[in-house]
């Protein structure tokens, strides 16, 4: 594989999360030549909407997922879809981002939490299409099944995509997905159409925890590269988003070295 | 579902490893009842296989299983797969549990690190059959890909099953498969013949560690009468073996509660 074009690198802000602001992170970008954001919705509400927006117009950033809608399983999961769709809406968002949510609580039925996730999707997609912003469900690794997200792997994204029709596709992280043995023939199926996202980092052995302990790209022992010839091979041409939760380590050094760093190893590692 | 019959349960004696040896498990399964036991291979060297053989006939227990072999990733693979299938053959056990093996050290390459699992089962599958000990394959759970086994779903260990023929099946524990939306229609596959150990703990939210934080039946969110439906249905008669690795709970505990508790949970839990 030759390295990858660096004007497709992305910053997902969770990787800064712990640093800095979105302001801070789009001034970040702009400032470090990383040419797309993926913005965290807590991060857009302390700044304001419109204010991102214009920042990042100003900017010329691509935005590359708004994170995150979904999780059905809670209450207002309806309303708080809608603001998300508006908001990647108003951001020119390249997708919205569902971490679908896992079990209800106190439930252990977890055929019944993915009915109600493909219902919960099949009931915002309506708007999403008109508002014309995209909804890449992400599969999230088996062990967030409970808490975070009940799909699971890129095969059963995909089912549920096949099953919604137009204007859902998947996001491809490859923190959860790298292990799948399915994850080639997967990709291939998913095709350029469907594949709205790609986020890397790397997995770290030992994991010393199931959320915050990911990896910076080489760290870990994902193929990145080969990942990524697969994905090209089934015709993805979009940005490379950096997404790295990392408590002992990432969160806790300076952004503008964790830029710089996220720099050098998507060109090398990636 | 009805309870389970209490004759079917098991001890791996991994749920009381840091309490007992294994002629203490031995006494302690006796003393509470309990009708299946499954040794782990360092306890059983500690004891050594003929006093161990002759202590658990003499208490008339099952062995369910003998854990592990495996690991085919390491140096000394072939002639320690030997050891341990002569070793559960003096105990009359089961099966052998075969823990894989991740990636090998420095490599990225999972595709390889497969190939070698099937081509060192398929090394070792002679000698079993002449032993009679069938070989169990345990899918690990996703987050274990890397270090500890790089077979990760119940579809694939069963497609290994398809290459190999005859003398191979699985070993189907819930902890490792629970998340999986494709597990009831590979339990069906499966079938009576190939499902050669069911083992039971339950899964925590939050999990604290990905090796040694798993839950007693009933403290997490495992469906077990469903997937031990599941497996009835599909004509599995054998035990429920408990094998619950947990550093900062049960294995604090006085390993004689432990079983009391095991024997409760499993009739109201399982």
């Amino acid at each position: 594989m030759s390295p990858p074009d660096a004007a497709r690198l992305s910053l997902n802000t969770a990787t800064v999360s712990a640093q800095w602001s979105l302001a801070q992170a789009i001034e970040g970008c702009a400032r470090h030549g990383i040419r797309g954001i993926a913005p965290w919705r807590d991060k857009l509400a302390e700044m304001g909407v419109r204010q991102a927006a214009s920042a990042i117009k100003a900017n010329g950033l691509a935005v590359t997922g708004l994170c995150r809608g979904g999780f059905f399983t809670a209450k207002d999961w309806k309303d708080d879809n809608r603001r998300a769709i508006e908001e990647a809406h108003a951001l020119g968002a390249r997708c919205l981002v569902l971490v679908v949510g896992g079990l209800e609580e106190g439930s252990k039925d977890l055929a019944a939490a993915r009915r109600r996730v493909a219902e919960g999707i099949a009931a915002i997609l309506p708007e999403a299409r008109k508002a014309g912003v995209p909804l890449a469900i992400e599969p999230l690794h088996p062990m967030q099944a409970a808490d975070r997200a009940c799909i699971n792997t890129l095969e059963q994204a995909l089912d549920l995509c096949d099953a919604l029709g137009e204007g859902v596709g998947v996001a491809v992280d490859v923190y959860h997905v790298w292990w799948d043995p399915k994850l080639e023939q997967q990709i291939r199926r998913a095709g350029k159409e469907r594949i709205l996202a790609y986020h890397i980092c790397d997995w770290l052995v030992p994991t010393r925890d199931l959320l915050n302990d990911r990896g910076m790209m080489g760290e870990g022992v994902i193929d990145l590269p080969q990942i990524r010839g697969w994905l090209e091979a089934a015709g993805y041409d979009g940005c490379h988003e950096v997404e790295i939760f990392s408590a002992a380590n990432w969160w806790r050094r300076d952004a503008d070295e964790v830029l710089r760093v996220v720099r050098d190893r998507h060109r090398r590692s990636s």
